[in-house]
C-alpha cells in the first residue's frame, strides 16, 4: 500500500542519520575521494531543474494544476489538434477514455476525390512532426523521406502524421489533464493498446472526411499500427507499409522494454507516476534511453564507428578521478588511466543519447506506450480476447488456425515459404486474415536486434499463409540496426517509393 | 566536486517541500492511486535492510569499521586463503596493490610431480566455489562439470578455483579493508585488469609450488583470464580452454556492461562507492542484474520457455493496480487487465533474477570487474601500452602485425581461414603470438549475444594466424546463449573432456 510513502519517510528520517553517523565516524579525506562526473551529472541536472522552476514553487495557490514539465510543453500553434468530444472505447478497459485530443500535421494537398492520403504512424517517442512545415520549419523525424520528390512524395500524396494517444506531444496521454479531477491523469491513465491508438486516428480521419487511406505507413511501433489499421478497417486501407515492426512482440523485445521501464519506475522522482507537480524522473529517463539506444543500433555499426576508441580527454581533465583510479599509467592508445565513468567512445555516445533525451519526453508516456508495444499480438486467440468490436463487412474472411494453410505461391522468389515456421504461425495467419486483400510491404533489417529479421519474415509468412498474394518483402543488410528506417533513404526510401507507385 | 553532496542536501531540504506542496495542493484520492508492487519492492527491501541492521547504528563507537554488508560476509572456513604480503604491480597504476588475499578451493589430489593441475577461472561474479567440497557441500557454480568422472575429472586432475582479486568472496577487492586507512577501499581501490587477476593467481601457484599448469580453463571472463595466463606465462601453461570469451572486448559488450554500471552508480545508495557503512545500492544492483540477464540468455530460449505467457495471478490479487489500470477487461489468454509492473513471464523472470542477486554481490566489485572486462584487449598495440613486465623467455617469438600471416593449414576442417577478417585481426594475432605453442580449445555459442560467435572465430583465427597449429574450435547451436557453459554438460563438457585427455 503505502510502502513507498513509508520508504520516503525512512529515506528522510533514517538515511540522513546513517549518512551523519557515517560522516562522523569515517570521513574519507576529501582529497582522497574519487569524483564521478557521470554521477554528479544527475544531481547537477536536478539542481538546474529546481532552479529553473523556483518561482513556481513559491506560488503555492497555483499549484493545484501545476505547470507542464519542460518536455511536455508542446506549442499548439505548430500542429493541428482534433478534439474528439465522445468516449473512446478501449481494448483493455470497460470504461472508455471520456474524450481525447489528437495532434496532427499534414503535408501536400488533399485531392478532390480525397483518395491520395497516406497516414504515417510513429515509433514510440515521436511527435506528429515527421517533416518540416511552414508552421514548424524544424526538421522532422522522417524529414529525409517526406517531401516533394522524396520517397513519400508530397507532390502526389496528402500525408498525415499524428502523435499517438498516450504520447505527450499534443495528444491525450498520462500527462494530460483529466477533466473529472482537473489534474494530470498520471498512472490513473488507462492501459492503452496499439489498436486504441489506431482507433483514435480513424476518428481523426472521419473528422477530416477521409474514408479510405491510399496507404498506412509505419516503422517500428508505427508498423504495428499500420498492421492494426488494416485489421480494424480493411475496407479503409489501400496499402500497408510495415517497416522493422512485428505482428507479435517477442519475449526478448519485451525484456528490453521491461528493463527500461524498471529503471524509470525505480527513480524516486517517478513517484508512482505522480510527478507532474514535482521533478520529472530525469535520471531514470536517461538510464532508460541508454538501454534503448543499445537496442536501436547494432554491434557491427559500433565496431566501425567507435571500435575501442577512448573519448578525447580535455587537457585539463583532472576531475575524472582524484585518486587511485587516475594514477598515471599507460593505457591502450593513450597515456592516461581508465575511469569508471564513461571512457570508451561507445560509453560517451550512450551517455550523450541518454542526456539529450531525458527531459524531452514524458516518462509515463514512455511506460504506457512501451507497454502497448509489449501487448501487441495478432495471433487469433490474442485478438479474440480483446475488447474490440470490429465493424468489418468481411468477418467471414477470417480463418481458424486449422484453416490457415501455407500459401501455394510465394510473392517473392527470394523468400520461399518458411522451412521451420514458429508453432504460432498458423494462428498468426488466422489473426491476420482480414489483411489478406491489402497489398503489404514488409521490410526488415538483418542487424536489427529489437525487431529481428525473423519477425519480419514471420509477418510476411503469416500474410502469405492468410492468402495475401501481394506481399512485397525486403531484407536489408547494413549495420544500422533498428534505426535503419531513419537513415537509409536509398534502400528504405527506394522500397517505399516503389511500393507506393 | 560536491554536487552529489549538494544534491543530497537539496533532496533533503527542497524535495520534501515539493512533496509537501504537492500533497497539500493536489492530493490524489488514495483509493484512486494505483499501487506498484514492483516499485514498492525496492522500498520494502530497504526497510528490511535497515531493520536488520538497526542494532549496528545504535553502536556509534563501532561505526568506524562498520560490519560487512550481508552479501560480503564470506565464511573463511569454507575456502582457503593465501595472503600475499608483497606488493602486486598493477596494469593501470604506477602504485602497486600493497598486498592481497586470494580465496581458493581445490578438488582432487595433487600428483607427486605436481603436473596435474587445472586452474579454473571464473566469470564476473562467481566465487571460488566452483563445486561442492567437504567444507562447503553446497553445489558450486560449475558443479556439473567438476568431479570424479566428470568433464574435469577430479580422479585425474588437481583442480583449483580462485575468487578473482576485485571480487568480494574472500579475495582482496573494493570491499576489503585498506590497511593504511583501516577502512574499506571503496572506489579508492585501483582500476584492475584481467592480467592483474591472473598475476595474483600465479602468486598463489608459486605459493603452492606449482610451476606449470596442465591447463588453464575459463568461461566468459574466465576465458579472458585463461588467454591472459598463456600470454603472461606461456612456459607455465600446458593447455588453454577459452569458452564463450574474447580476446578483445567489443563495443557492444562494453555498451551492455556500461548500462549496468550506469544504473548501479545512479543509485543514491551507491554514494560514489562509499556505502560500506550505510546501505548497499540494492535497487541499482537489481536493475543491473536484470539488464545482465538479458545478455546472458537468448531470445530463442525465451520464445520456447516463456513465449508470451502471463504470470499466474494470485486469485486475490487486487493490489496490482487499484484503479484504471486494473479495470476488468479481456486480456490475451486470461481474463484480466495488463499491468505496468511485471506481467509477462519473461518480466517476472527478469525481476526474480534481479531480486535474488541484488544482495549477493558487492556493487563495487561488479563495477571494477566489469570495467576490467571492457579493458581487455590482446591486440599488440593495446598490450604494448600496458604497464606489464612479462618475464617470458621467448619474447622474440612475438610478431609485428605486418609479420603475422594467415596460417597455411587450418586445424579444423569446419573452420577455414576467415574470408572477411576484421582489420585488427593481424594485430590481434601479433598480440597473441606468445600463445602460439599452447594447444587451445576455443568454444562459442551461436545464440550468445554478449560474446558473439564472431568473437570466438576471431580468437581461433588470431591464434592460427599467429602460428598455433593446435587450435580446437567448436561452435555450438542451442538456445541458451552465453549461459550455455553453465548448462550444456553434454556438448561443452564433452569438448572439454576430449581436449583435456
Amino acid at each position: 500500500m503505502s510502502l513507498i510513502r513509508a520508504s520516503r519517510l525512512l529515506r528522510l528520517s533514517t538515511t540522513p542519520a546513517l549518512r551523519l553517523s557515517s560522516s562522523k565516524a569515517c570521513p574519507p579525506p576529501s582529497q582522497d575521494k574519487p569524483n564521478f562526473p557521470c554521477v554528479d551529472a544527475h544531481a547537477a541536472r536536478e539542481s538546474k531543474l529546481i532552479a529553473s522552476r523556483a518561482p513556481r514553487f513559491e506560488v503555492t495557490d497555483n499549484a493545484d494544476t501545476g505547470p507542464e514539465p519542460a518536455y511536455a510543453r508542446p506549442n499548439p500553434t505548430t500542429y493541428h489538434t482534433y478534439h474528439h468530444p465522445h468516449p473512446l472505447p478501449l481494448t483493455y478497459s470497460t470504461t472508455p477514455l471520456p474524450a481525447f485530443d489528437i495532434a496532427y500535421e499534414t503535408w501536400g494537398t488533399l485531392s478532390p476525390e480525397r483518395d491520395n492520403v497516406i497516414l504515417i504512424h510513429t515509433g514510440l517517442s515521436a511527435s506528429s512532426h515527421a517533416a518540416s512545415t511552414p508552421a514548424n520549419p524544424a526538421p522532422g523525424w522522417w524529414e529525409k523521406f517526406i517531401g516533394p520528390g522524396k520517397a513519400i512524395d508530397t507532390n502526389q500524396f496528402f500525408v498525415i502524421c499524428t502523435n499517438v494517444i498516450g504520447g505527450c506531444y499534443g495528444s491525450t496521454g498520462p500527462s494530460s489533464i483529466e477533466k473529472a479531477t482537473g489534474k494530470p491523469w498520471a498512472t490513473r491513465f488507462p492501459i492503452i493498446s496499439v489498436f486504441d491508438m489506431v482507433n483514435a486516428q480513424f476518428h481523426l480521419l472521419d473528422h477530416l472526411k477521409i474514408h479510405k487511406l491510399y496507404a498506412s505507413v509505419g516503422c517500428s511501433m508505427g508498423a504495428m499500427q499500420s498492421l492494426a489499421a488494416g485489421w480494424l478497417h480493411p475496407d479503409r486501407v489501400g496499402k500497408i507499409v510495415s517497416i522493422s515492426g512485428t505482428a507479435r512482440s517477442s519475449p526478448s523485445a519485451v525484456a528490453m522494454r521491461f528493463a527500461q521501464r524498471a529503471v524509470l519506475m525505480a527513480d524516486p522522482n517517478w513517484n508512482n507516476g505522480f510527478y507532474y507537480d514535482g521533478l520529472p524522473p530525469h535520471t531514470g529517463m536517461k538510464l532508460a534511453r541508454q538501454i534503448a539506444t543499445i537496442t536501436y543500433r547494432s554491434g557491427p555499426e559500433w565496431d566501425l564507428r567507435f571500435g575501442r576508441q577512448l573519448r578525447t580527454l580535455p587537457s585539463d581533465a583532472t576531475t575524472q578521478s582524484s585518486s587511485a583510479a587516475s594514477m598515471d599509467a599507460s593505457y591502450p592508445s593513450q597515456s592516461r588511466s581508465p575511469a569508471l565513468c564513461p571512457d570508451f567512445l561507445i560509453e560517451t555516445y550512450l551517455d550523450h543519447q541518454g542526456e539529450s533525451f531525458c527531459l524531452k519526453y514524458d516518462a509515463n508516456s514512455l511506460i504506457y506506450i512501451s507497454k502497448a508495444m509489449d501487448l501487441f499480438d495478432m495471433t487469433l486467440p490474442a485478438l479474440q480476447a480483446l475488447n474490440i468490436r470490429r465493424r468489418v463487412p468481411h468477418q467471414s474472411a477470417e480463418l481458424s488456425p486449422s484453416q490457415a494453410q501455407p500459401h501455394k505461391t510465394s510473392h517473392s522468389k527470394s523468400h520461399p515459404p518458411p522451412v521451420n515456421p514458429p508453432a504460432y504461425l498458423p494462428s498468426l495467419a488466422a489473426g491476420m486474415a482480414p489483411l489478406a486483400k491489402i497489398p503489404t510491404l514488409v521490410l526488415g533489417v538483418q542487424s536489427d536486434i529489437l525487431f529481428t529479421v525473423e519477425q519480419q519474415r514471420e509477418v510476411a509468412d503469416a500474410l502469405r499463409m492468410a492468402g495475401n498474394d501481394s506481399v512485397s518483402y525486403y531484407e536489408l543488410g547494413g549495420v544500422w540496426g533498428h534505426d535503419t528506417f531513419l537513415i537509409d533513404t536509398l534502400n528504405v526510401g527506394g522500397a517505399i517509393r516503389g511500393f507506393l507507385s
